[in-house]
């Protein structure tokens, strides 16, 4: 079935994935004719280093220094961008091929997330597919599943452990007993982590995903800058005992929700409850949870990154346009997208979990408690692990749900304690 | 949106199902409309009992007696069979539908498992589709994500929980410590048993949905014929405790695997380790696991049933013919899809659990246990549960990997001692 109407491939960024999509396309060529009733090859390439060798061939390809150039100018349908970055060439790469009639697939949640409505507006405008399957979760097929596979539900909440460097420290974290700076040093050294690990650890990089994953969920548009951000780097071994004697599981969890006040968006480290389904999610595996009006909740879990998982999403977006299969790139026509309705993370409701570092003499738990009573905020629990005249001693309370904003003022009383001497540790919990 | 262009459904059978559907459509117009570019509207249904009311207004729609005279004269693009059943009504109204240029969407595992690869050939040969999400794994859409999600993987092995009754049956009997029989009257109250309960606690109904996956993730025409089938009916509480004591759960499973030798298809109570995802999965949840050879392992888990989520499926598959979405209905063209290939059960290999009643008398034990050194069978370890000379007692053993042919002889050979008083339950073992 491959032949003269084969669907013609130019491939920006040779990193692992740009390697392991050419690869897969050598490995599955009949299969996948048979799957997308034509072939699919690879006719141009463009990175920065000709002569790396990344383990593929790359002799039968057209070879462009310049990746935007080729994404205007290349011999090909479809221009698959996976050069990486918000910004720059990346941005020029895509803004090219649209601009030039090509479709495009791309594995950059970055782009997405800050650019994706106007990129969708341009390639509908322009009558080509824009795929980024690969930028969400790795392997897993949620942009479909959602875009297509639940479409006839409202979907009220998606939520999920979208970074699998988070994912894969936390586990080791707890089955080890070891720090944080310990156990990232080690996933750095297993190619777990990158040598900045700010993106993962920092948060941002489960934030364009739960960006991109909310927008197609909710039929608004992309809104990165409203996701509230917070990291791992502060999760203390301390606190993963406390979890563990509490019944949770401490997980970087990306959740989004609809409610009738407006969209909330928030990337930051959650107390699960240990018998929840995603709290049996390990090391570098991914999940996204999605819970619609009449499905009910679906759960997708795989492989959230690494070469394999990741082109096998690329093909699968190359496939579709291969097929000729096309639905709107963010689930509804980009012109229709509402705009953004953020509920803004103090109006948060919740439960909490707080681990402050006292001076261990009379009377700091009545000022601590003093404090929370000030703002209406209910306490739950209080421990005081250990006791020593000399040092500061470790206090963990939880409250019963209150809110974001009275909290807020809850950790600045506290922290303005004498008796306290370090900022507290928060960990929301959430038992939904 | 929705106006002159909409997407005109007729839908043959008005249970649960086609009441849900006929709701959700109601329910989610707009979204619908944007979603697949046009509206959906119902225009003709036909049940068997005009008068009963289902919660829906069936006034709007135009109502036929004969449901294959609906499929072939009513004004409709898709005939929406939801009247259940391999051969018959639901057969002949499928078949008129495609002869009569419409397309057709079906929830009937049954009918798709043992007449799927002739429907198919007769839907691409007349140019419409047959979809079919809703056939298995309810809201699941594990269709969808394996002929277009994961399609550009050789996919190894799909195994999954496939059946809801089945797995809530034994997840409360392993709560609660009640027998098999005493649970499933309850789930009969419940409505999560058929009053005939049997396709469900005999395997039947996994084994529909197991022949539908292997289809599409190996490329081979539907053998239903061919599948291995038991059923969770001799799991006795017993079981349960020694799954337990063993680190394991009972789950039913329906597994398929391509090997080198043929295709494995076999649904059996199978003991899975506690700590594998797919043992986290209870009550009447469905989870399917897909391993490809670029992704490696990706699990979707949702609601199995109900008339939410199977609506919710069936939406989908009429949204991707709104939206003139095609793909193969087995992912590749059915006239491409390979024989079956079956690799007999006998030449399974695996480890067994065996449970015995015997007569507690000496020499019992190494009878049983000669028995397995004569077929070379390698036993892992065996447990004699109490003592009583008058009354038989349990026994239990666990294998190493051994041939199914092998245990088959052993089983036989242990059926036929005198001590053994009925014949020996068995469970695979399964750590994959």
């Amino acid at each position: 079935m491959a032949g003269q109407d084969r669907v013609k491939l130019a491939i920006a960024g040779l990193g692992t994935v740009g390697a392991g999509t050419i690869a897969l396309i050598e490995a599955q060529g009949d299969l996948l004719a048979d799957r997308a009733g034509r072939g699919v090859a690879v006719t141009a390439v463009s990175a920065r280093d000709r002569s790396r060798d990344r383990g593929v061939d790359l002799s039968p390809f057209a070879w462009w220094d310049d990746p935007v150039a080729m994404a205007r100018e290349a011999d090909c349908d479809v221009v698959v961008e996976l050069i990486g970055g918000s910004d720059g060439v990346a941005k020029a790469v895509c803004e090219a091929a649209i601009g030039a009639g090509r479709h495009v697939v791309t594995a950059n949640k970055a782009l997405i997330a800050h650019h994706g409505a106007a990129l969708a507006r341009a390639a509908e405008a322009g009558g080509v597919s824009l795929g980024f399957e690969a930028a969400v979760a790795g392997g897993i097929p949620i942009i479909k599943a959602i875009r297509e596979g639940l479409a006839g539900n409202r979907i009220e909440r998606v939520h999920g452990i979208l970074n699998g460097t988070c994912n894969y420290i936390l586990t080791e974290m707890r089955e080890t007993g070891r720090p944080f700076a310990e156990v990232l040093e080690e996933a750095q050294k297993l190619g777990y982590a990158e040598a900045d690990p700010s993106f993962d650890v920092d948060g941002v990089d489960a934030a364009h995903k739960l960006a991109i994953l909310a927008s197609l969920a909710f039929g608004t548009e992309v809104d990165f800058t409203s996701v509230h951000i917070e990291g791992i780097r502060r999760i203390a071994p301390l606190d993963i005992d406390f979890a563990d004697e509490l019944g949770f599981k401490i997980k970087l969890l990306g959740i989004a929700e609809k409610t009738a006040e407006g969209i909330s968006q928030r990337v930051h480290p959650t107390m699960v409850p240990v018998d929840a389904p995603i709290a049996a999610v390990e090391g570098v595996t991914n999940a996204v949870e999605t819970v619609g009006d009449f499905v009910g909740a679906t759960v997708l879990q795989g492989a959230g990154a690494g070469a394999g998982p990741t082109a096998s999403a690329v093909i699968a977006d190359v496939l579709d346009v291969a097929a000729g299969r096309r639905a709107p790139v963010f689930g509804v026509p980009a012109d229709r997208l509402s705009a953004p309705a953020p509920l803004p993370m103090a109006r948060h409701e919740g439960a909490y979990y707080v681990r402050l570092r006292v001076i261990d003499r009379p009377g700091v738990i009545a000022d601590v408690t003093a404090v929370l009573r000030d703002h209406k905020v209910s306490m739950e629990s209080i421990i005081q692990r250990g006791r020593d005249p000399e040092e500061p001693v470790d206090v963990v309370m939880t409250t019963h749900d209150t809110s974001e904003a009275a909290m807020q003022h809850v950790l600045a009383g506290i922290d303005g304690l004498d008796a306290v001497v370090e900022p507290p540790t928060v960990i929301r919990i959430d038992r939904s």
